[in-house]
């Protein structure tokens, strides 16, 4: 019974069926094969995007600092939201790809950048060259909080972006599971509403480890493989790759299992919101729940065998719980169940 | 029937039912698992190094260029083989994960630094600040023309580097070809003879996508895993990566796999040094053959169905045959044929 | 009547003869000759400590990001004011010399880092390889709204850095003001308080281009080095920084400057703080005045011929003072007349 | 009597008057001045480019690697003469500031790329992204030998550049000696011949610490404003690099100081090379010279005072001798003088 994240889980068989399925015969390396064709053009077919250029990677570290590299120069600033992933949790991998580029961090509520933040920083007068050059803006969809922009604010923010030069990321790690509740094809979650890259998320919701970047600006492209090459990221036998993207597509199973993943969250905090000395933090949009709760009953469902984690939030005690593709009802139950029991002792 | 690659192949069955037989369950992520720290201490009984410190990454580019990048500052130099991998192959990736340390090229025969041309690069009085510090050697093994290094060649270069404090790593991409070559045991081959880091390939030996580093001084392990992280090559669900090395690992299939590809070349290169016309470049050693042939002799074998390289040599015709570990004896022997059949008609 | 900054200024005429003075003959570049290594001598002597490495170089952004590059790997954290000199004016350079670490900015009063700030971020648990890791911290002294940190506060965050195996950097871009001040000795201010490299800027306070770098640990001096070289900051004809340096040390040009330029400042602020509509935003410890006035007052100074910069502070209508070791107390007064006249008429 | 290098010389007097003169008052910082504007202005004239952007520094290393960081993405590779400053002396520079392209050394005689090889490298198929992708040539100009490449081999090898996507740069270090050879303007000696950005060097011809960077695509300048700032190359006080480079054009102060150090050397040169056991090894076009000789006339001429460098060249015995605008004919004569009575006694 792992809360911890969505990464913790394997893979689902539809992805560990394709690879099998393509294991076979010699291909081109380098995703020059016809597998890797297909998939790409799968990607720009889904997303309503002739034009658009495709590239698959391994992680979603990789997919983002990737996808920033070709949207700022050295001397740029990427804004994001205080929280966000790309900040706290790569390890600096995005100064690292794009050549020492400063984040700038913005707040907001429920985990999304608020756009009159945004709109005060690129909008004030720059001071020419002893300020880094404002580049770019990268929203993550689900937020790191669990809770998805709708369209609208998606295109309320590359809207202050575009008018001021800069280019919009998306960080779509959890892109499925946003896509979920957001209920609109994937063209009008992205392009549509402004955005100009993706990393199109697929290893926490199914698959080993692939992730899709998609250029909706061909012009990125030359930058963008030079780039993945040289960090390593660019597999040999792509068609491993291809595969694992090509099953979780197939029959659906990408949307399918988001909307497993978003069903077992409500459901969680459908049962622990209406607990004594339980209450959310955000609203559940996706498939994590944020949690305070008292410093007993969190004992009491690490004892009980429930693994999640604690969310560092200062003097509160907050626990963050992931449901996944592969998450069971009875465990949301028992977890439940236990927190009830729990309560009732305190 | 195509000799264009050893990563043209699949994946090995034994990689392929070991990602299947661990893909079950939730496990904690980014190598925090049972199965991969298994797997490292798997790597170091296996190269009798119980300090060594093991990571897994998805590529050899990633295991090269992270490797340098513990090995030298930004202002260092690491020397290579003119026609290494790392210099003409990788994009400029060691350029990228050093921060711009300067690869410096030194010629030699079949493929393999000449000792004496290492001693004079780094014995030469240095002039201070202004060039950069000599800091690493890197040794590709087996090298980039199917030739082995000996493990008295490797300890005389590592010594010329130690003796000028600069530290050896080894690109054994095509390690297991050389090891089976060399028949002497890995740490023989490796840290015994003064390798300081080596990256362990298996990708193109079986596995989709894995290999690993080994540094033999655990010193080096903290700023390698920070450096992979950020690098985007932490891999989340890095059970996928470990369980593709234990079936890599396990009844000796990388050892298989690596003596039938020696033997395919070695069996390749011996239907071929007979026919008039046809003429081996270099010594076969490991898994690939370099043979000039000519022109119309080429373009028969291309139009018989044949893929592979045509090695750019100045005016000459060159073939590059690479051969692995799916390879059939009866498409050798078809090739053989054809050749012979050609040099007729010629 | 320029107000704008110290660096409007030319240079004293103690660095402009002393430029001449060594401008003859032939000697060795690079800093191989007598007069830099005499005023390196001269440094170590004044700061009371004669293991030392000293560097010169000729902008403080230079001196500030060759500093924290050898105090923190690329993967690393440095800790800084939020509107800190290294963060919003240098255009990203810590960034760049560093390899991409990140500056993680923290608030406090009157321009110093709260140290309980400091503390929180630095003994929060880590999460291991996700997160930077924290490598220094960096004060700048006098602080960019014209405070300056007490020996005490020095002490207290350099404790904090060191008890948690940080380094401590001091950007003394005005370090000779804030030095007045304090009327402690150069070491007291630095080594003895815990900094372990020093920006010790002259620019401002009377040279053309020239601050040293004092690194107390000379165990950073290599890396130093090599890196000055390879940023282009190491002058051939280095002489001519030397020169300078010796002018602005010799009979005490660098103190009187400094103390001449707090003075008028002082007098300044004390002038102002008096007139109805005229506030100051932080205590005038060094050589710059932070005052709010109304809108027409700023309109009318500038109309009456009165240089100087509207500070960026949202909605309100603040202007940043200057004063130099050329300023004279004539502007000064005259600048109080006009105030006063302005707040007459409001 | 010092011929280590034209940069052991102090700064020609008309270069310090100028500095003096500007010195006094306030002007705005950072290049806003008019000084600094009339400068760029004067340089544009000069060369005949009304829409080039001009950018001064302070070294040679800064010049060049700025330029080359504006001309190669990170993934590019940068042609250049195989002994060439950027190679060999200065410790990694364009690594460092164009973020890991890769140098790509080239032969040639006297120090000059030959075309061919140039050629050669650049219309070779690429293989895509395992290569790093061509961006530019660099040409020394006087070469690092002493000799100056004719306007037509500027062209030749500029055609080429252009001919397939890559940009010309000029190391224009001692770009005054070429031009008193050349006989031409600055005009037909760079942009008129395919240069798209010089290195105009005037540190070691009469200049303390000065540079130009003029980019003849203004499109450029955007970039290395920032890059300039960000590598702490912009000066605070800008008004003493353009006071030194007025100084330096005034009165044809650069073209005489010149012409003077290539009359220097050509004496020398003269001088030396009738007499037995000296031997010059490429033709004095500028104001270098390297001669061969026994090593007791090498050790004789370090005896009696004279200082220069014996240059590395394998098992023999060469001397680099530098002339320079304060260089006198009695020392050259002397010089002279010297080696024929140390041949005397062979």
């Amino acid at each position: 019974m792992n809360f911890c994240s969505d990464n913790v889980t394997g893979a689902h068989p539809a992805v560990l069926d394709a690879i099998a399925r393509h294991n076979a015969g010699s291909v081109t390396a380098y995703g020059d094969d016809i597998l890797t064709q297909a998939v790409e053009e799968r990607l720009r077919a889904l997303f309503e995007a002739p034009d658009a250029a495709v590239f698959l990677v391994a992680t979603g570290t990789a997919a983002n600092a990737l996808s920033l590299s070709v949207l700022t120069p050295p001397y740029g600033a990427v804004y994001c939201y205080e929280e966000a992933h790309v900040q706290t949790d790569e390890c600096g991998a995005p100064e690292f790809f794009t050549g020492g580029a400063k984040l700038i961090t913005l707040p907001g509520d429920d985990g999304r950048i608020a756009p009159q933040r945004l709109e005060a920083e690129v909008a004030r007068p720059t001071h020419g060259v002893h300020h880094v050059k404002p580049a770019a803006v990268t929203l993550t969809q689900a937020t790191c909080v669990g809770t998805v922009y709708t369209v609208d604010q998606v295109h309320a923010l590359s809207t202050i972006a575009h008018d001021h030069g800069l280019r919009t990321h998306m960080d779509g790690a959890r892109f499925a599971n946003a896509l979920a509740t957001l209920g609109c094809t994937p063209a009008e979650a992205t392009w549509k509403a402004g955005v100009d890259v993706l990393s199109f998320g697929a290893t926490k919701n199914g698959a080993l480890a692939a992730e899709a970047v998609i250029l909706f600006d061909p012009a990125l492209a030359e930058a963008f493989a030079f780039r993945r090459k040289r960090a390593g990221h660019l597999f040999s036998k792509m068609r491993f790759l291809a595969a694992q993207m090509e099953g979780y597509l197939s029959a659906d199973t990408w949307k399918t299992n988001a909307a497993h993943a978003n069903a077992m969250a409500t459901k969680l905090a459908t049962g622990l919101k209406g607990i004594a000395g339980f209450s959310l933090l955000h609203p559940v949009e996706a498939n994590e729940v944020f949690v305070e709760m008292s410093e007993p009953a969190m004992l009491g469902l690490h004892a009980a065998g429930f693994d999640f984690y604690r969310w560092t939030v200062p003097d509160r005690c907050v626990a963050r719980l992931v449901t996944a593709f592969d998450t069971r009802a009875e465990d949301v139950d028992r977890f439940v169940e236990t927190a009830v029991a729990l309560a009732a002792t305190a």
